[in-house]
């Protein structure tokens, strides 16, 4: 533990990092540098440079990365459609590695040799923050001090933050936020607490913080147009806005008409399944949009080779692989097939609902000549679609005619040998 | 068009295969035999018995392929959480099939030496119908009419049927029924007409038949429970039932609440886009159920194998190719994975939304002793995950180290020579 | 026929193509342009000028693409390490393409409004002319004289032959040439006559002529040195050459020492298998060295993506879909994988082997320190796989836990009830 | 390390696994049971049980696991045409397996606590053995010597023998045999030494065991005729065998003619390249011949389904998830494709090379009628090209006349407007 000599932590100003700040400094008798973004999670970043100070750290980071992360990051993966296990937006996991990144371009600046953070073995983040800077800085030390040190229940953590000094919420002892939160401008999640019964409903109050219920929300639909450029999110209602703009736009009208909310069994990378309640306003709106926008502007072929890469894309995202190769290789796939998903979606959000109205593009693919039920006049040739069938029918022609050419021969040489018993899948677990 | 002496015609009763019916005895001189089915599409089946005997059909078929329908159609396909562009339920797609199997059969008893159906020659039903047919009956004639006759608009359609005194809807004659629809127990499609503008919303009324709209729907939300075995819903409010008796149910409660609407554009299998408005109640609730029950009783690489080779699945079931030999080795696949999905969903309906509440399972991998926050009592070992993160950031390791060491050989190389221009995309269409 | 005004001919100056020359100019009643490539097929073409000329034809064009062929063609695909059905290396699809484009500038310069080729409707080259006609140039019109006219016999054609006037070849008339077959600098195929038999081995004499048999090889190996940079071929034995010199030496090599030939059954895309016999020296030796050069160079999950759609950018380009944007798509992943791969194979030919002896790279992904079985003085900590297996197994670790738990359940539920019948596969054919 | 009382352990009776008997003895304190499996390595087994006799093993288990071996899991993974990265036919991945299965069983049978193998930190082994004792026997403790104890030099381990009187053989102490070796009657693989040099040829002498070289194999041809059923090998040149009769027949038959040896870099599971060379002279010839028998009688759809799925099956098996649930989904679905891969395939050996001459098949779905260069008498309308042609092109035509319709307006705004800069690609690594 003595060879670190300065160590940059991922620190927000809360409770568990505040420990792991002074556990760094007394067990690896290193210094301390902090960073803490602002990625959108709605909180005051200045009591985090105080507590820092306090605590004794001379070089403190306060970025404002709430662009980066919605142009870099959140965009181009909705370029992809992206859902994880059919359900999860991927809120939480891909700000990981835009944290990552800027742990790493830190500790090149302050010549640290580690980097530390306050996620637990159990989790996906610690995998995400730290293959992350492992790709990016292939010799950095990483200190996960959940994994280290002896602190294992909340009990302990609170009796150390009072022996150390460290100031604890009044709420935090009294265990009132009883759920594991992570936020930022996609999302919020929960998770812990009483939700670690699958088969338990989140409760009604204390949780969900973006978004009112379905029930709660206005009784009146409100019309939204949004206008992409090369798959992006450009404009709300006409209106120009920065990245991150756009998405604070995205999520107060969601929020405000119950649109997001999930509540699912989602299949960890380490190994084990876990319940998660996900606030996703703004993105929820996003992907139906985007896919609205897809479906006049993308030629069939794409969309379809698109989705069948999205479920492989999104475990990279879900599992820590954004600075991957293979992460890239599919970016620069999806990229270029974004660039003519120019356009305009129109949608009515009520209740918890995200109803496409209307989608227009000058690159539009749609071609109401060719499909309209009236009179075409020529544009298309309905007897075309007979060799198209019979030629795309023809293999199982062969092969029905084949079997049923096959079929007396076969009753034959059943009739003359005893049956042999079907070959039975080779591998099966044995009766364990 | 002398060769045929008997062909079996699908057969709704309608003004189109009430045109076709004529239009095959007088233009191939045959014997038409008439199939009607029931497939929960709501219409009284009587009715077309009478017209098929006005016609002088000898050989009429009235089946009710309620329960196969459901049973061998639809259930296996949500076992694979169907989705076809992200959006549609196929609701349409799987029922054709069926009517493929059951007009090939009477083709056979028959001793029929065609079939015949009313799909257009630019959709993809005719698609469906002829793929099934000719899988399963090799040497098949199969009559198009809409790709053979001069019956090009609606206007020579009703004056063939006055000129031969088929009876016409009174609707049908004003054109107050401005869409082509489908419907089944699965759905109801709605296109064409001023559908055929995908910036405009369908409209309010006169469209929308198995769902009031979200904002019609009750204010107060309704509560149901599933229950699912082998991956198929058996009961629902502990009420078991047949499976269309299920889907009927489903069909009830999601209509009721405003569920399932859909708006979308698609990409018909020859090769158009096209634009359709679904409502499938059932479907909606089942595809949102099923996969809850999934996400507790499935292993992670099972359900994302799935999830990958569902688009594929589902571009299968869309072109037409349930009946092929690849069609066939997905669903072994998907129904091994489905001996352990069992277990109970907890929903709750509400104005359009679909809101999962609880899934419980003897057969759950949930395990709440490893993923707690709290103690877990040497259930997880957290310092595992520093290996499994080392040895999985590996390879990125070696490379971001390998690049570090090549950087200066790279500059200097550059350096002593002009820059070569990078390798162009080898491919790329002509300015034409 | 009379619309058209003037087409352009891919000709070839065979009997095939002359038949069609003169029978457009006889049936259309238009003017011909004639189009002849050199790609390699080794032929010469001034006789195909002189052929054209003595036909009436005004407008001749005869182009060496030889190095846009392997430059843009067959290299790109090749970083694909494309392979069809396991085997095929695609010789005869990637030229199709560049014929395509060729014929479609001509008819864009000559102000044609028609193309015509001389493919059968029974083959796949039909498909890849006229994919790559319409994508590039939509309102084509396109002439198949093998799918309208009525010289559906080789009599027949050579009956039109002599009546017009056109020269035929006398081994033609003997029919000694008893093979279909197409040649280009990638290869030359062999369909047709004895072969269509696939239990029949390809005659040993008056069939291969590229290659010498493995037998009749040198019986001293050659050692050959491959350079690639960006995943192309630069340079042979040191010596750099253009794209399709290097091409042309590699056929050298490989046909001097019996590299390359395959006989297989292939599945064409109009729906039957066929047999066909190949040659393929140069391509061989290539596929196998640029595998050898990425083994080094490319990072594992990249590779891995690469292998797994590489099956379906090889239907793309066998199936002649080499202009369609999903080919496109996936090119332009492929290309950007090949930054890194640069770097020398040194491999040995001997009667039919291609034997990697070694590969080296400056951008190696090789860490001779990590991977040893000696001392490795800390770089890899063996005590990270303990970790790594753990959370790899834990996922199944619970689904056994859990199954272990479930059996003495399931095992009294199964006394209480009576054995119900295991779920059968719902969708089989019918007993047709 | 005093938890475990009896511990069974994988024991070939060579220096490293008597080692390791020896150290679980004295650092474990408890009882040792051995296990030593007949895969047809070509050892002698006899001086194994002595040698653990000698070390007082009460419980000595050596099993002939031949047959099980190769129809339970070599034939298996060869329906699915299997190949790792292109080239490595999984020789020594395949056997762990069993192995593993083995152990698990024995431990069950000895009420043992633990399970101890030979493989080392580093490779690939050790996560196979474990992921399939974790799989089927959830809470069984594993003991990996080579990850926990401090013998990590040939030196120490050698010192470690003669301290403990373990006899050393004399090659072993001079370095004789510098290469790690690996065999089983699918392959003998080679690794270490002078091969940890990718750009070094592996040496003429010393090495290959299986196999002669090309050069000095037989310079006659050796017809073979293997027949198929369900997919596998069940007779060669006629006479019915048990499986791994045949699979040593085949290795008898290759090696004599120099077939099956490769030399290649991999990618290990752990995150590493490594060089290795490998024998495989059946399982070479096992696969062509199994692709050529399928290429006749499997669907196109369902081979190209097989070939994209099997690099992922490929990775399953490589990387140890022979007992995971995804690969029996996987295997399902391949057995599924196997019932009608039957028949025989002749092919010729000579020198390294494998020739297919002929296939022939009872269930062949090759149609010589319609395939034909000659006339078909109507057995395929080559008329229904164009058609299947121009739908397939119509998406296309769509697509290109859009764009041609675009352009001017494009041009105009472009004029208007400065160009926006094109959109980069959103991630890229940090100028680290």
């Amino acid at each position: 533990m003595s060879q670190i000599k300065k160590v940059v932590l991922a620190y927000s100003g809360g409770l568990d990092t505040s420990v792991i700040l002074k556990w760094l400094q007394d067990e690896y008798k290193c210094e301390v540098v902090t960073f803490t973004a602002d990625i959108g999670q709605g909180e005051e970043l200045e009591p985090a440079r105080a507590k820092a100070k306090a605590a004794g750290v001379k070089s403190i980071y306060i970025d404002d990365l709430r662009e980066e992360f919605v142009r870099d990051f959140v965009f181009p993966m909705f370029r992809a459609n992206t859902v994880y296990e059919g359900e999860y937006l991927l809120g939480t996991s891909i700000a990981r590695p835009l944290i990552a990144k800027r742990l790493v371009e830190i500790a090149r600046a302050e010549k640290a040799d580690a980097i530390s953070h306050g996620a637990t073995g159990k989790g996906n983040d610690q995998v995400r923050f730290e293959l992350g800077a492992y790709a990016l800085m292939p010799n950095v030390k990483i200190i996960a001090p959940w994994r280290e040190w002896d602190l294992t229940s909340r009990e302990k953590l609170l009796a150390y933050a009072d022996t150390h000094g460290i100031p604890v919420d009044f709420k935090k002892r009294k265990g009132e936020s009883p759920f594991s939160m992570d936020a930022n401008l996609l999302h919020i999640s929960y998770e812990g607490g009483i939700l670690e019964d699958p088969a338990a409903a989140p409760p009604e109050k204390g949780m969900w913080r973006l978004t009112v219920s379905p029930e709660k929300a206005p009784s009146k639909p409100e019309l939204v147009e949004l206008q992409f450029e090369r798959g992006d999110l450009v404009a709300i209602n006409g209106q120009r806005m920065k990245a991150h703009e756009l998405l604070a736009e995205l999520n107060r009208l969601g929020g405000k008409h119950g649109v997001g909310r999930l509540d699912l069994v989602e299949n960890r990378y380490v190994g084990m399944k876990s319940r998660g309640c996900y606030e996703t306003p703004g993105g929820t709106i996003l992907l139906r949009a985007h896919r609205a926008i897809e479906s006049l502007t993308l030629d069939r072929e794409v969309a379809h080779l698109k989705d069948e890469l999205m479920p492989r894309y999104a475990s990279l995202v879900y599992n820590g692989y954004w600075w991957s190769p293979e992460r890239t290789a599919l970016q620069v796939l999806i990229d270029h097939t974004q660039e003519r998903v120019n356009g305009t979606v129109t949608l009515k959000l009520f209740k918890g609902n995200v109803i496409i109205t209307g989608r227009s593009s000058a690159d539009s693919l749609f071609d109401a000549k060719i499909v309209t039920f009236e009179e075409d006049e020529g544009a298309y040739d309905q007897a075309d679609a007979g060799g198209f069938i019979k030629l795309n029918a023809l293999r199982m022609r062969i092969a029905a005619s084949k079997a049923q050419a096959e079929r007396p021969r076969r009753a034959a040489a059943k009739k003359a040998a005893p049956a042999k018993p079907a070959a039975k899948p080779a591998a099966r677990k044995p009766t364990a």
